[in-house]
């Protein structure tokens, strides 16, 4: 267990089974390319609310992106606290003992103020954010225009109170029930992109673009 | 759009994009029952934290279960307020613009208080979350002991003020962008598990039970 993004905060501290939590950057980084999505969890009226978004990152900063990134922002403009949460997950766990029955992970708790972005850093954010998804396909696409700029918002959050959480290894069952005849073992879960399919409008002859190909090429999705 | 399980209230209601937003307790099941685990945001010190987390469903009810439940609890016993959210990526959306990428998605969103259960609604709660994930492992396991039943904390909520949002199309270009040269459409994901692998302390000679090998055969897993 590393402590490069902090030290984490008694707040970001991973509080249980500390031997699964590592805090080292390129570990978060690593996981974040894993994962298409994001749920953030923000306050609405006091309540917790969770959202799914898409996301991006450069260096040290998240970039969110989503449908009600606006209403959020409409609100408080000067930021709001938010936990942005992703997870992979590996593969499910079988262990003799219901009790331990489990999942293999890799998971990112990153908490902070969100904060809208705009002007050149709103349009690089947006570009982490459809990059992170498909490498290359921003310039392969039409890029924003003014009005677009306005109609998107995206926050920013520093990638500061930071942790990971990883399982990655078989069941651990108590010794007395080892010798159980209950199989035990894991399951690994994948994900995948299948073959592209043309919008119904597309004009006719064109093929999928390169980051499309590469990126289905590239075999395993993220989780 | 449909109100079964509602109507929604003020907090839950989808505020955008009203036309992918649907209420009908049928289709949050079926989303429920497509998703692995969910992300659950409670307030901590004041502060939203989101969490992933196994669940099970059994009529109206959510459980939820993981390592962070007994000290949300220790906190809390008389219940908590949380969010769950729970969100399946059906695939990636390409359009001309960048403005207009996004994906395809089904996602519940259920807010409401959090409480302990205990007792027999404890195993009910349980096995509904190992059956949630592999239909017919439980009676395979070894039951939860009164150790590890006090050891393990479980949290209720009820499906009532829950909403599910779901994006199932391809791109929607402006119009004066259809006759751009670039590719537009979707390209699919999807989930699989792949051959169980037995544990490295496993007793010769036993195979992958039924439930395993039944989730196996069943090809696409859940997101």
């Amino acid at each position: 267990m590393t402590s490069v993004v902090g030290p984490p905060s008694e707040f970001s501290r991973v509080r249980r089974l500390p031997d699964r939590a590592d805090y080292d950057m390129a570990t978060i980084r690593r996981i974040l390319a894993a994962t298409m999505i994001g749920h953030v969890g923000v306050l609405r009226e006091g309540r917790p609310v969770v959202i799914p978004m898409l996301f991006g990152h450069v260096d040290d900063v998240l970039y969110l992106h989503g449908s009600v990134a606006s209403q959020l922002l409409r609100a408080m403009s000067d930021g709001i606290e938010a936990c942005f949460t992703a997870t992979v997950i590996d593969g499910l766990v079988y262990a003799r003992s219901a009790f331990h029955h489990s999942m293999n992970y890799r998971s990112v708790v990153i908490a902070g103020t969100a904060t809208p972005v705009d002007g050149d850093e709103k349009i690089r954010a947006l570009r982490a954010i459809v990059e992170h998804i498909t490498p290359g396909r921003w310039d392969e696409a039409r890029p924003p225009n003014d009005l677009e700029l306005r109609q998107t918002a995206v926050l920013r959050m520093p990638i500061e109170e930071a942790s990971a959480k990883i399982r990655a290894a078989g069941p651990a069952d108590d010794a007395e029930d080892l010798a159980l005849p209950i199989w035990a073992g894991q399951m690994p879960v994948t994900t995948h992109f299948t073959d592209p399919v043309d919008a119904d409008d597309l004009v006719q002859g064109i093929d999928p673009s390169p980051a499309v190909t590469r990126l289905r090429r590239s075999g395993a999705a993220r989780g």
